[in-house]
């Protein structure tokens, strides 16, 4: 395990509606399988309102722990879409209309034949010297700052931003992870599986219980990073449950 | 306005899971809800690990900052179910495995002919001094510490748990909404939009874009603890609407 790399990144989701049960978050799900995927940790997440001291105490807390900090929400027209202010106050740069960025939104307003308005002008704002973060649906960049990853709400947009962005990224050496499907709840595999956890640590073992109206069972996900630490780990878990069914 | 009374929360969702994109959180959205009906604030939600520094450290950063604290995740009977003894850390208190739970825990797997195991005791397990929050579903108990509300991950057992304790909360000036749906995409709406709330400084107004694919409408959030307020703002964001469609 000596080439393990770890690499991390937190979450911040910006917006009211988020907290106010509106709107139900797509984003955090899909960044974390996205993520998980490509060998990043996610570690933590926080979700805040459209409140420029909050987004501004979060990313700094966020940046400064983390190797990578992708944020959703906030960067569009209105005058609720503050993200890029907070940003540039964060990192203690100007907030400016990007000259690329005005280029881009105008150039396309144009071809549509729409007014170019100062609201929409709005969407050009990002701290001096960002670097754009492609958007494939409409066209109204996301943004980079430092190690900060700057992204639109609607869950299309942001997908399609993350989907430009992760193959630039720094990625560590990705988890593996097998579940093994228990009929017992953890009641019952709780003591063994402590046993098995003990005997493998290289492995990180969770157990997640489900519950379907009348009992509970239990699915236990068994991550790795290391392939043969993780195949030896479920040969002991799948024993366990074996010794349990046989034990009734 | 003289007797809004304003009462704050946060979330602390805690698992794995939930980081690595395997669960796709179900609780926060719904605490949301509950929470925005019976006027109580949520400000922050944050998601952490089954890692006890991550938990104390996030917790007690809540805890001062906000009202009421709201937990899931991490009290089951497994080796990685470490939420109560990451409370007991945060408090300073020592983590016991509670008598009254013990007991109702007992007595529930002797009903069931059931073992009353070494890990199905953990579920006992709590802040010396903790408050139960009953759970009508698996009789395992949530608890209360302080400010803090430590409730099952597991979605029916958290609303199930959440039920029984909101009418014992102390809450605010619920907070009124009305929603406008606007054909018209952020770009149309956020200069004037920016005046109507100008204009109406004691509402929130929020625009929220949507996007079916090709091309972009708004829904328009009015939020407000004062009912006049509220409908004399949506009288001005109509016309606003109205003022849009007769200039096409």
């Amino acid at each position: 395990m000596s080439n393990t790399r770890i690499v991390t990144a937190a979450m911040l989701a910006i917006g009211d509606e988020l907290l106010s049960g509106r709107t139900k978050d797509k984003n955090i799900g899909h960044l974390a399988e996205m993520l998980t995927m490509i060998g990043i940790d996610l570690r933590e997440v926080r979700i805040v309102a459209d409140d420029e001291e909050a987004i501004v105490d979060a990313v700094n807390a966020l940046r400064q722990r983390y190797d990578h900090v992708f944020t959703s929400g906030g960067i569009g027209p209105t005058h609720d879409d503050i993200t890029a202010d907070a940003m540039a106050k964060a990192f203690g740069l100007n907030c400016i209309h990007d000259p690329k960025a005005m280029e881009l939104l105008g150039a396309m307003y144009e071809r549509r034949g729409m007014e170019f308005t100062e609201a929409r002008r709005r969407m050009a704002r990002m701290p001096a010297g960002a670097i754009h973060i492609p958007n494939p649906v409409s066209t109204a960049p996301g943004f980079r700052v430092g190690n900060v990853y700057v992204m639109a709400g609607v869950p299309q947009v942001f997908q399609a931003m993350l989907d430009t962005l992760l193959p630039s990224l720094e990625t560590g050496t990705p988890v593996l992870s097998r579940t093994v499907r228990s009929p017992y709840g953890e009641g019952d595999i709780g003591g063994p599986l402590t046993e098995v956890q003990r005997n493998h640590p290289e492995t990180s073992i969770g157990s997640y219980p489900k519950f379907d109206g009348k009992s509970f069972s239990t699915d236990i996900v068994i991550r790795a990073r290391d392939a043969v630490a993780l195949a030896a780990a479920e040969v002991d878990v799948t024993a366990m449950i074996e010794a349990i069914a046989q034990s009734r």
